[in-house]
Parts: structure tokens; sequence; C-alpha cells
């Protein structure tokens, strides 16, 4: 185990009917507030409804930016930072997926400095501040909900780049997985794909290899996301399922089954979010794509942790190279169950496209200090996403 | 799932070479600390002179406050209480094991009220405020380094009774595994099994029958308690062994695990507290007593999840309660494999005793809303330890 320090001051309010707690909660922060929401499903389903409601009780006044799309847009973000600036708000509150709460955070974090809140994305600048952020989720999938990082859009250059600080930890995240019943099937499980990546981008990329009680923690996790995601495509509406589907997928990026890991890199979502940037396809769609192929590639080096995967986690036996690739097959075999793609043409993405794809790619790899992923090393994974 | 509402707010410090930061991570609460440890073994390895140094070094002065024992006493908390309102400290060190830190939290609570601190463990007033905290762990066994919950031994009514609040929550607990070497293996053991029980509580007495994602979460923690155990028993100075088992007995009791599960109640440690109360054995050693007659005890109306648990950290296979019974079996030789204790004769206890034990038993019962544990259960129990 690798040295750590571990610090995660959000509360998380989990359970059915508390969505009112909103306001309660959002008040000790400010008396006017910025309520970022997406493409308006919330109003639909009564979420907003009951949110400004609970907001209004708490004798807050509320600022709308709705409008986040998936894949969340910069010049969104910095017209938020301008809404939020002119209105003077105080606190933002953030009602929805991981989307919606990225863009809250790059908000927050936008509003107190000068300087264009992409620098942050860069690298080129430091966050130093960010305005309060409470939280509703209506999607179990990113895992910001807990967690101090964001992923923003900039589609001026095509790049989706991430970031974070602990002072975009939310104060408070409300979790209440009937919030959930109306996802629809395909969303349902690019997000358990999203968390699903998460861990194995730790699992698989940490340097130790002595980690025992964070692998056990991660496997159990991987189950219990690909159990409860196949439940609640049978039956949307099985509390239960989405309950287990939510925690788990917030438990997958809230540095808990990181502490201890060391240094770990997030190569499948470095190429990942070159997909998306350029095709605008869902992100988990894109992630069930670059998993195998990266598995596959990551396997041949380095063998005995997906044997591990292998055993533990879909009960396979063998302690060959062909174990860890059944492992993977198994788990390639999931997405396509729950119907997120495995291919680039699935997506109708072109084979053609490869090298495009790795050439934005890279600025990412930079940035995220994964030496290793040259161009071609970054086209050969793309070129096994089949 | 049940609802729940998750906040711990105590930064955790992990790993070698991490004691120095103490002064740093005190100062912030106050310009005088009381130092509390134990029986003084922090002085024959060093780490008292390293603790007291760093505190100086950091401008902070110390008040010294050694000798707790474990089974902490009342009245060396109600000591502590009264050396710290005479020396104004503004801040409480804990350098030591659960014992020490309990204590700790015990004055940290005791010193804003005029009344007696066992007021609040017999339930009989809240805790409002405490002094801040700040810890050392020296030992893997209780998670009051990263929890807000306290035990402490009246010895004048012969009670160990134990009460908690999120105000007592360490605000920076270090963990260097490297200052357990030196912990002798029966206290080492002694230590596994305590952290073993805190997770036994949680996931047999949850009503909840749908805690998947708990479930795989503590079935793990017990595989890698019971792996590092044995790894440190084998070599006192293996560095992974140490981290794994001290991280894992933090997380035991950190409130990850009982995220959900609702109510949980804590039986087997009820009914150890009147061993260590009566007999003054390590907390450990009367829980390893007591652990398999319980589970004997709730295996016979409730086996379906301790078949679970026989599968899942023993391996075995079965869906009868036969194999209910031979994983706690497994776990009972387990236990005797650490040279803990499995009978009450191992500790010189009199099975003529049993009916005293279980009468002062009946408080804590009632105090902590066990309500199925009448004294002719108790007795049961205690029959089965054997």
């Amino acid at each position: 185990m690798q040295n750590f320090v571990l610090h995660n001051p959000t509360t998380i309010i989990f359970g059915t009917d508390t969505v009112h707690q909103i306001g309660r909660e959002t008040a000790p922060f400010g008396k006017k507030v910025l309520l970022v929401y997406g493409q308006g499903s919330i109003k639909n389903n009564n979420i907003h409804a009951q949110v400004t409601s609970a907001l209004q009780q708490a004798g807050l006044d509320v600022v709308e930016h709705g409008g986040v799309r998936s894949n969340p847009l910069l010049s969104h973000v910095q017209a938020g930072i301008a809404k939020a600036r002119l209105n003077r708000v105080e606190a933002i509150v953030a009602v929805g997926g991981g989307s919606v709460i990225d863009s809250a955070k790059a908000i927050a974090a936008g509003i107190p400095v000068d300087h264009n809140v992409w620098q942050f994305f860069r690298g080129k600048k430091s966050i130093r501040s960010a305005l309060p952020l409470t939280c509703v989720l209506t999607l179990a999938a990113s895992g910001s909900e807990m967690n101090g990082g964001m992923v923003i859009t900039n589609e001026l250059t095509r790049q989706k780049f991430g970031t974070g600080n602990r002072l975009l930890n939310p104060k408070v995240s409300i979790l209440d997985p009937s919030l959930t019943f109306t996802v629809p099937a395909d969303y349902t499980a690019y997000g358990a794909v999203d968390a699903i990546a998460h861990i194995l981008e730790f699992y698989f990329t940490t340097r130790d290899r002595s980690t025992p009680v964070q692998d056990r923690f991660m496997e159990g996790l991987v189950i219990n996301i690909m159990e409860s995601c196949d439940k609640v495509l049978g039956n949307p509406y099985d509390y239960q399922g989405r309950a287990d589907l939510m925690w788990a997928a917030t438990l997958a990026l809230n540095g808990w089954t990181a502490a201890g890991l060391g240094m770990v890199g997030f190569p499948m979502h470095m190429i990942e979010h070159s997909l998306s940037a350029l095709y605008n396809i869902a992100h988990g769609a894109g992630l069930s794509i670059v998993i195998p192929s990266w598995m596959r590639y990551q396997a041949r080096l380095n063998p005995e942790k997906f044997m591990q995967f292998a055993h533990r986690v879909f009960g396979l036996s063998g302690d060959s190279e062909n174990c860890a690739m059944e492992g993977i097959a198994y788990l390639q075999r999931w997405f396509t169950s729950v119907k997120s793609p495995v291919s680039l043409a699935a997506a109708g993405i072109q084979a053609e496209d490869i090298p495009l794809i790795a050439e934005n790619a890279l600025p990412l790899a930079k940035l995220w200090r994964l030496k290793d992923y040259t161009k071609e090393i970054i086209m050969e994974i793309l070129s096994g996403c089949r």
C-alpha cells in the first residue's frame, strides 16, 4: 500500500423522500443560488418543482441555468459564470447527473477568477477557491456527486478535458435512487459502464502489486454494478437495484477505492474523451468501446492482475494469459448484453478516422502524464476496438 | 438498502514517515494541547519523542496525560479532564490505540460540561460540544481513529459502556503502519478479532436482506483482516501486512460499511463488555470467546446470511444450516490459530460465573436497545462459549 491522504468532506443524504432537504442543506451557504440543470427532463418528472419549492421554502432566491447537455460545453459553463456574477449568487445547486454537476463545479470555480475557466483544464491555472455547491443526483454514473473532479468539452478546440480540486467536493449531495426510475435503459447501462470504468482505471493502472484491501473492495463493486444494472434493466422501478447501482457508482470514484494505490492513470478515459469530443457519443458508450481493447493490450503486458480479475469477478479458473483474456471477453459480453457498444463501427465511427482520433487524444495524454501513450499505441488500442 | 446520512470529516494521513506531521496538523486547533497516551510503550519505541518534538516545533505547549490502560478507566478520564481544565488546553492529541483514543474523546467531551462525563455513557446527557482531537494510531483494532465512538469502563460500578457523537470524530488521524511493528503477537491478534467483530455485528444484525454492496465490502474486509494478520504474525515487520491490517481495521468501523444497513446492534460487544469489565481481559480476547457462540445462536434463527458468509469468506459450498455452522467453525479455528481464546475456560472464567456475567450485561443490553437479549438468552450464549 502506498502513502495517502484521504479527506472527503461531502455529506451524503441517501434514500427515498430526501429531495426536500435540498433547501435546508443549501441555506447555510448563501441567500442566492444558481440552479444548474440539464435538458429539462427534471421538469417532466417533477424534480424541478420539488427542488425549487424546497429552495424557496428555505428562503433562497433562485437563478436558473438549465440546458446543460451531456458532454457538457465550455460555452454553457461560461454563460453560467456570467449569469452567476450578474446576479451575485453565493452558492450553486446542481440537479442532474455528472454533466450537470461537472458544469456546476466549473461555474463554481470560474466565478472567483478573472481568467478563462478553461485555463484550469489546460493545467495553466490552479483552483484556489470556489463557490459552495450542493447537489441532487439524478443519474448513477460519474461519481461527481462525491468528489472534486469535473470534465468539460471545449467545442472550439474539440477537446474534452478533466481536472479537479478538493475545493470542488459538493458540500452536500442528495442521492434518491427513485429519481433514477425514469432513466432510459441505454443511459442506465452507460452509467454502469462509466462506474465500472472508474474502478478498472484504478484497479489496472496502480503499479503497487500489494493492494488486497482495495482490490476486494473494487472487485465487489464491479460485481454489484453489473448485478444491479441487470436488475434495473429488467425492472426500471426496482428500488433496491437502483439504490445499489447509485451507491456503487458513487463509491467507484469518491476516493475510497483509490486510497493507497499511489499513482494511477486514466488511459481509457483519455482515449474515450476523444470519441465523445469528436462524435458526441455518450461517455459510457465510448468507454465500452475502448475498455475491452485497452484491457487486452494491457493484459499482454501484465497478465497477473487480469487473471485475478477473471477469477474473482467472473469466477473463472486457470493461471494463464488465456484466463486473463477470457475474463475480458466476459466483461465485453456483459457490455453487449446491456446494449452498450463494443466497437467503433457500432457507434458509426469509421476505422479510417483512427489516426485523427489518436491525434486528438495526444494533448490529454500529455496533460494527464500518460507518457507511454504515443500516437502509435493509441492507434493500436483503437484498432482493437471491435 | 435503507436511507442513511454519511459524513465522515476525519482526515486520514496514512503511511510511513508521517508522524512528524502531527504538529502541523494540530496547530490550527490551539496553542496548548493535552497529550494522552498509554502505559509508556511509546516512550520505549521513540514515538513519544517524535510526537512531542513535532508538537513543540509547531509552537504548541504540551501537557502530558499518560497512563491509559486497556479497558480504559473513568477515573483516569476524570483526572484528564481536571488536568486539561487546570491547564486551559485547547485541543487533545491521542497517541495510542483504541483505549487511548477513546479516553481522549471522553476527555474532549467532558471538559466543556459541568456534570460527570459518565452521564454521556448512561445516556442521561447528550454531547453538544467537544475539544478538537488529533491522533497518532499505534494499534490496528478499534477503528476509533476515524469515528465518533468511545468505550470507557467505570471501575466503581464495574460497567463498560460505549457511546458516541459525530463531534468526537478526530480532526486528523495519522496512521503509520510501521508504528505497529512492535505490537506483540497476542495484541496483534486481538486487534484483528476486534476489527472482524465490528464487521460481523453489522453484517449479521442488519434486518435489511438486500445490502449486496455493503456485504461484499464487509466480506472482503474480513478476508483481508485474516490474511494480513496471518502475514504479520509470521513476520511482525511486514510493512504491507501491517498496512493492510491497519487500514482494514479502520474501514471496519468508520461508517462506510454500515451506511445503508439501517438499524444494527452490537450484541457481541454487549456481552463481551461484561467479560472485560469483570475480568479485565483484553477486548479482542473476550470477543473471540463470544463470537462463535453468538453466531451459532443467531445462525439457528436466520441461517441464510451465515451461509453467504461461509460461501464467500471461506469458499464453502452447500445451502444448509450445516454449511452455515461450518463457516462459523472455520472462523473459530482461525481465532484458535492466532491464539485468541474461544472459551470462557481458556480465559480462566468459571462456568458458575455465567449468571453473574449475564446480570452485568443487562444494563448495557437495555441502553443499546438490544431488547431480545434477556438474561436467559445471554446465559445461553455464554454457555455456548466453548
